[in-house]
């Protein structure tokens, strides 16, 4: 593909940003794109793709059928998306070349539930390819992910490369639920060597970390407050409150002690209740997430967060329904694969500066797929791609420099033509 | 109208609750009903109904037209809707008959947006007329007053009675937003006397109020935060939370002081911000209202709510839009009034208690006619209709006793006839 | 006594404030005064003018005898003040006037631990008789109480006056704590009718309420939080933070809902915890108190108080002990008593304007004396001494003025001649 | 000193703990041990051993004089206290020998304002010397570091060492009060080689870390409200509640953003607020420390703390004045002292384990004088001596195993002879 070809292939997926499972436009893309340019052995989409029954996250049957007309009028093809409904987005491609290492590379590809910047400064709306679906948005550069992954299959099916290639595009990292049904298909259970990547994360482009430690340990826990409506007015003293519940849970939530041990994190990233101005209400919702540097820390987040949700919901006389989201855990980078992506990185062209290792300081699921590969004896590292970004992620001003996705591919086709090289 | 004829009639009403402006086929039903039964000398819908640049609290365009749909779907009549068209619904019907005072009746049509319960015990349920409109009842029993309406202009019709009477058939007395706009139409201005009524209000069937006081005075508020995103995990540090705007503002508002000169109110009716558990929440929303037993008091607690918005606002760095909503004043049932009301309810089979006056101790915007009516020299009562109520007001197993339907007809039909005589 | 006996002994009393059950000074010179001025029957003081047994919230034995010393070194009779150690402050006079009912005063003398205005505006600072106890201060009036129930013992003792005269000067009212052991002594027993008072509560001086009514019922409530300590930088994770635990609750606290059926209080008037800013507090205490215009009222947000403090404590994983303090119940001045007042009132020099009733809005335990003479078959009524106040009660700024004083004396004495007269 | 000796000393120190700047009892044994045992060239105390300009934290007049009494009380050498009157605690220690560098060795004195475990299975309280002072506890090992420091200079002042060696008695560390006065000092002007030292830290008996680092920048805050009071049964509406305010600052304080770039923490230590139940609160006050891994940090939660102090006042009506107390930056133990450290250490008889490096994970005022001794081109360390504590620091049950003591008398005196020698 030449340096046009991504960039209008990833613009293309950034006007058609789609959230978790519900990737069915991009996911047609994909494949539609992989069965005109690489002579692929395999490619798996659909059920066939991951291990659907551990999918978490998964929106309602209403959202995704939204989606799905959204995608198939925005002329995506029939027959493919025929395979992913029900919210099985996401596939495998697979390249043998012979004698060799099962090398993986996972890219993610989904967007954010959040409306894109508008104005003139920000280059998607200047340039015509801003989000075309209201409400999500490409803010952190799976657009690209999804491109560097056709680039690395079309450069390695050219390549000497003796093995075989796995790219993995999996759906839902944005939910932290995409990356346990994948790491549980079949399709890992082979793979020696896993690369995984992310673009930006605050490196400039021209910059590649070789391989990113310090992922924070996730889960999302989702709190239902029910109380008693009552007339707000009439009788006030009849209500159980259910946003005074939410109200004093959020407010204790930010505030659960901070540990010694190391970086926590806790968020109520979404938050809702009652019906009407007039009555006291009976319902209320908070969506939340609790990280930390290591699970231990995560769990510790969480057990207080749960005690917060109980206690609130108490104090104002209200139950409360707890729901355990997605999860993730804390991966390592293996030294030996950082070597080689180090060594690669430093004598592409465009690269001017390689870091050995960084911290993420946040989380992934692509965790998953790494400590499966590292569980059956494989090796697994995290890649930082730099790129210039206008804003932060899951901004909405985010962009990319379309530059680095040329690094992205060089380095990692590089890389797995290098590790069938060492077989380290 | 046979008792019968009543019941079904509220049956229907009941199974077609619409919500503030989109009252389309409740009021498509009314004008139906009335152009059947009654011979009126005038009916006027639409613009012709209310002061349609005094209505508050519109909802969006959207919700118009998607109940308007669904109105024309339920089989309301094609060229009433048409004249209720953006949300212009409500009804005056006018009976002249010659010499005498013009007596005004208020009743309110409009329906709560909450779910109905579904459970056996509960009549509408297990007798087949429960919510056909999902997230919609009559759980406040303003289909037992529009009902009403129309049986005591059949009655009054066919009565001795002497002048003119008025029945105003109002929308969105739930959001206190259709009592201004039909004060100030031109129906009201030569009005010398006028009823309103409300069923239920914790008396029994049987049991009638003859003055209604203690209306609270009421205004509603509506906040909208603005922070700044980030990623939850990344960079925690770089958002400004509105979610904890909201929660702070949540915690302050119900814990505004208690006033010595009389009851007040607040309450924070919805809530909701963010768009996704790892995004720190950049918009956050309360739709509040704050009530006090005199003006003075109301603006009480509105002055101390405002100010705990905008300190919320600035403990998290977040901008705050705060907008003032529906409005209603508080008013007094005239002595004359109540006094025939409490001679005719005492005579009236079915009815076994007569209280002189009680307290609402909630918010009305009947008050918006009453004051205007009493202005330009006339007198008001709000009179009270007693009715056996499994569930309280606005919770989702209120339901009338159809039995007090006809007590409210026979006593507003015999006062009107008796005020014509008296002119007190 | 003239006005200027009255004034000096006023001011006296005003320079030497002392806090409930520390009134060692006052009660001393209350007996020296009545000893010098007035031909007693009986004057019991100590153990003998309160059941002992009854006595709430009484303080630690140090403060205790940190105000019997100041008394002491005030110049406080030291025989006096000895029958009163350990708290047992307050005394009960006795006119005995041959055949007659038996009528009581009652006036409460403590004062409020709460600093003096010290700027020249402030009468007290001004003239010199600014509070001499650093803490302490006269801020509602009991200084004039006391000087009233002197004033009206000379005044009977000299008129026609034919029954019996029992003046009770009750410690401890600002803590609810005097109201109930004065009740349970045998001196109420045989009491028939009650009078109590109080100046100011915003009536100006001239005016007089024959009959006060809206008692709040009232609790106290103490909660002490414990957690466990840590440091604050080393491991904040160890720590259970009684001080969260303490803002919780008082957040949740002052946002109880209020209740349509009438009044309710609830105030977080102490507060204290932690001890070092580098430690995790792991203990805190709140002082507050729960008020309702009826007892049910009161029980209702105590109830709901309750349930904050252990949410609160279960919330930051602290324990809670929660002790019940002091209790005030409501009570009503009877109709026959307060005709009399009224009567008498109108016709005293000084005195231009009589309210037959109003509303406290506050609580008395005052009422536990009137509820204990009601439930004997005899009346009680409460009656308002009109007074301008600068300050309003228990502010810095409080003052009364003087004049009203001898009206207090003037309307109390002549209604308990004309009670014995009319024996209503 | 024999081993009993340093027991002897360290359990005298024990059971007579002061608090910042009240340690004259402390101070005065310290002397009177010196003088009877180590040949000092010059002992310096009172305002010749610090600048007393620079103190921080000092407590009111009232505090110093009964500290300063109970000292006397105790036994305390007359001529010694006089010379500390008004808080001038502390002393530096001077032994000349011979040509050589000038090495300082810093040990802090003072204990915390908390109770002492008094069951059976506390050692101090078992054998009989806990704590004498009420309130006070020596529950950071404080005690152990003076005995070390003597125990030092007995140990240098009999050995080889050619040099001089300053030995720091530092007072008020808890407040972080003592260290920027004694940095200031003309007494560190001339040191080459700087040792501090802190026994335990979660390190058990036997280990040693030569050099720690990660000390936490530091700031305390003190916040004063002040609303304006009112009674708070009679007219709830006229207060602006200074507790409401303080609850919501504690609230929002703790909630405070982690941030990414390293560790941050806030703690509300001390809270008060109110003068009696009933009385809405005038005034409210917060004592609160927030700190940092790096200065910016630090101040990252600083500024996020002054903006809750602000608008917490504002949200409910009250004025704040926030006052910036103690405040000590971060710092770095220089490797060359390490390295000397952590050889001496591993040739020490009951040192089992040495760590070359560990992070404190909290403050200490230590940093000041390390950071001048290296902006001066000199070279400092912070030793950890290793001792097993059955309680965490801070808490009721923390204690030393004496046997530690001993190790931290021979390391480091063998480190200031070795640090002569090598010079580095």
């Amino acid at each position: 593909m030449t340096a046009d070809d991504l960039v209008s292939l990833r613009r293309d997926l950034h006007r058609r940003p789609e959230p978790a499972w519900c990737e069915f436009y991009t996911t047609a893309r994909i494949v539609d794109e992989l069965e005109s340019r690489v002579d692929l052995d395999e490619l798996y989409t659909g059920p066939d793709a991951i291990a659907g029954e551990h999918r978490l996250a998964v929106p309602e049957d209403d959202a995704l059928e939204d989606w799905y007309d959204r995608a198939l009028a925005a002329g995506a093809d029939e027959a493919t998306l025929e395979r992913l409904e029900g919210g099985y987005t996401g596939a495998v491609a697979v390249l043998e070349r012979g004698e060799g290492p099962t090398v993986g590379l996972r890219v993610d590809i989904d967007a954010l539930p959040r409306e894109e910047a508008a104005d003139a400064e920000h280059v998607p709306a200047a340039e015509g390819f801003r989000s075309a679906n209201d409400g999500a948005m490409h803010a952190c550069g799976h657009d690209a992910h999804a491109t560097i992954g056709i680039g690395v299959l079309e450069q390695v099916a050219t390549s000497d490369f003796s093995g075989t290639l796995k790219v993995f595009f999996q759906p839902a990292e944005e939910v932290v639920g995409g990356g346990k049904p994948m790491a549980k298909s079949d399709h890992l259970a082979d793979v020696d060597y896993l690369l995984a990547l992310h673009v930006g994360l605050d490196h400039p482009t021209g910059e590649v970390v070789a391989g990113i430690d310090g992922f924070l340990a996730i889960t999302q826990l989702e709190a239902e407050f029910t109380g008693e409506p009552a007339h707000a007015g009439g009788h006030p003293e009849r209500g159980r409150n259910a946003v005074q519940a939410m109200a004093t849970a959020v407010q204790n939530l930010y505030a659960i002690p901070r540990h010694d041990d190391g970086a926590t994190r806790v968020n109520a990233g979404i938050v809702e209740g009652g019906s009407a101005a007039n009555i006291v209400p009976e319902h209320a919702r908070i969506v939340a997430e609790v990280r930390g540097e290591t699970t231990n820390l995560m769990e510790y987040v969480r057990d207080r967060a749960e005690r917060v949700f109980h206690s609130a919901a108490e104090m104002h006389d209200c139950e409360v329904d707890l729901e355990t989201g997605a999860e993730a855990p804390s991966a390592t980078s293996d030294g030996e694969l950082v070597s080689i992506v180090a060594s690669v990185a430093a004598g592409t062209p465009g690269v001017d500066r390689v870091l050995e290792r960084d911290d993420l300081g946040g989380s992934e699921d692509a965790t998953y797929l790494m400590r499966e590969v590292q569980r059956n004896g494989g090796l697994a590292t995290y890649v930082g791609i730099g790129t210039d970004h206008p804003g932060g992620h899951h901004t909405s001003t985010f962009d990319v420099d379309e530059t680095s996705i040329g690094h992205g591919v060089d380095v990692l086709s590089q890389t797995i033509e290098q590790i069938a090289i060492e077989r380290p």
